[in-house]
């Protein structure tokens, strides 16, 4: 099978490294035809080419893997690649995130595959487990550590004791963060990942406003509170579906020190479903990096070379969002005292904790608790929130 | 497709519920023809049948499900329906370790697929994410917590710091355990699961033969001890390969108490690989259990509904059993003064804990260890021993 890759970056010559010095049969029997660089870029590879239509027109050409990140061209590419009756495989969750459904009914008309396992959880076999799961089972809740740079900030925030800054630095320099950390430290990166996974766990096409607060505020005395209650703050994704509705949420949770999520470490990623017959299941793996991302999509490239069916995605289903599913206690660090009349309908209790004031609430919808966070940042912009993770059985 | 499941056991009722009730597709468009119970057991279903020639003579049944257990009738009626061209899914570890290469070669023969996926690691996607896996990457290691009840009175002992016997009788009580629990204390359970991932791993009939040491001896005071070292204690099974050579091993193994393995609670099991690209990928989910493990079951069917391409399976690598490759540091329990004798060769240091004596080694192999170790028991029966688990990088 002929194929064309889109993008000359660090999983693009991933993909080229897994076919090209991989010995297992599968990769014998994709040749890379092409390798679209941009244009005016020195060709130093005889694939080079930087001319999309050459590739678009070439019809020996089955599939195209588009890893070039960002929105456009990536999203007209993918499109037309579909058009002329190419499978395609990308790993550019914001594009996926964005068009995930025009992708899939453009794939469906043309009769090709549109597939992306490499868009969430890197390397771990997430949305293949995910759509093995759904033959027999409704999923009835996902959640994960979906973002490896902010799971290296807080783990070693928590491990060294050290603040915020100096560990985004370090995360910077050893290529775990952006220049620009926004997209991951925000949870944007994340939300992305979620509105796909949750699409598909759910049959639905899920509307990617649900609330979303990052870590970029994080102190290390939150840390350090937490630690005294026995708890391990970590970023996750959360999406659950109950009859026709559903609630999702990106934010801070708090999990006793011994749970299996506080002990996922460094920049790995893990991603749980919970299923009819199934019960659990958590997938743990890297979930960036060049060779893990080029991994799964290899893996995409070889379901396709075998012809495998299809993963069943039908985004048909009208799930209502209900801003009430995902909820809980949650504890806001502000010393600003206006901000706690915000709270006031919802206030338990405050703990004082090395100088700083931790709010406790009663229970309270995501939803509602994050449209409050946004006015107590408008006092205290340095404000901090995180959700207590309560086990349900 | 009509299919045969021979076992009215948990398991078998357990894919009776999912196919008749489960609404999915892929479900409806399987058949139960008949469920095979023990002769001159009541008939209490019209699928009920008790002549296990009527089932592999009728050339409308397309797959059997063998969900009997132990070695005989199972083995004689797994090779009988493949020898009839039927496929056959199996969830019996025991006859699968036995004679893995035998039921391999007679379905190739045939023409038919012999799957077995809720053999190993109950409901967790396992085998079927190594088979994966090696669509692409060489695996080099794997490891994992095989079987429940051992882990959940690991789990428990450390918990409420009660001794093995107290959870033991609360495991069996739970249904969790066998009332001779044999099988799972002693590692033989992990032993049969260690070896059919191991040879699909490494593509070799490996041989069962490798050192197994269980938590029988276990005492209260041990567990105190290790947490007193920030330790917790997982009977663990590993296996290595490096060039053309494997070693493997199933011993408790001593984990951080921030690691992963320890994390994990109560019945649940985890499954880990590593492999050249991927890197650490693991698996988490109900390793036993009625639903789970039926899943399981019925996910092997599917794949066969759908014809999929048969996972390649191939026994034939010829590796060298390496009695070096899996080693480590042991501490070892025991107040017979003797038995340090016979670890003068590897003694590091002594360590005296609430009255108990723990021995230190230096690196030993685990083949020798486990030499050591019976020569111990002989003299003080009631002696336990762990390995500290190291990071390798």
């Amino acid at each position: 099978m002929k194929i064309a890759v889109l993008g000359n970056g660090t999983v693009g010559n991933g993909v080229l490294d897994i076919i090209e010095q991989q010995m297992k049969p599968a990769c014998k029997d994709i040749e890379i035809a092409y390798l679209l660089i941009r244009e005016g870029k020195p060709k130093t590879k005889p694939i080079m080419c930087d001319d999309i239509n050459t590739i678009l027109q070439d019809t020996s050409v089955d599939l195209v893997v588009e890893v070039m990140g960002g929105i456009e061209p990536a999203h007209t590419y993918i499109l037309k690649a579909l058009r002329m009756k190419k499978h395609v495989v990308s790993a550019n969750k914001a594009v996926i995130a964005k068009y995930m459904k025009e992708f899939q009914e453009c794939a469906d008309e043309n009769n090709v595959c549109f597939l992306y396992e490499a868009s969430c959880g890197g390397g771990i076999p997430w949305l293949h487990n995910l759509f093995q799961a759904k033959r027999i089972d409704d999923i009835h809740e996902i959640s994960g550590i979906f973002n490896g740079t902010t799971n290296y900030i807080l783990d070693h925030m928590t491990k060294e004791q050290k603040q915020f800054d100096v560990i985004l630095r370090r995360a910077q320099e050893l290529g775990y963060a952006e220049k620009d950390p926004s997209a991951d430290i925000d949870g944007i990166d994340i939300q992305n990942k979620l509105k796909i996974s949750a699409s598909i766990a759910f049959d639905s096409d899920i509307v990617q406003d649900f609330p979303t607060f990052g870590i970029r505020t994080i102190h290390k005395n939150d840390i350090a509170y937490f630690t005294s209650l026995h708890k391990c703050v970590k970023l996750m994704a959360v999406a659950k579906k109950q009859d026709d509705r559903y609630g999702a949420a990106v934010e801070p949770l708090l999990y006793d020190a011994d749970a299996m999520e506080s002990s996922i470490s460094e920049n790995f990623n893990l991603a749980c479903l919970n299923g009819t017959t199934i019960g659990d299941c958590k997938f743990y793996g890297q979930g960036a990096g060049k060779l893990p991302t080029a991994n799964a999509v290899v893996q995409d490239i070889i379901d396709i070379l075998y012809q495998l069916p299809k993963p069943e995605i039908s985004l048909s289903k009208n799930l209502r969002h209900d801003t009430s599913l995902v909820k809980g206690v949650y504890i806001v660090r502000t010393n600003n005292k206006e901000c706690r009349q915000i709270l006031e309908d919802f206030y338990d209790r405050e703990e004082r904790f090395q100088g700083y004031s931790y709010i406790w609430t009663k229970c309270i919808s995501a939803y509602q608790m994050h449209q409050f966070i946004k006015q107590i940042m408008d006092k205290d912009a340095g404000a901090f929130m995180a959700r207590i993770h309560e086990v349900t059985k």
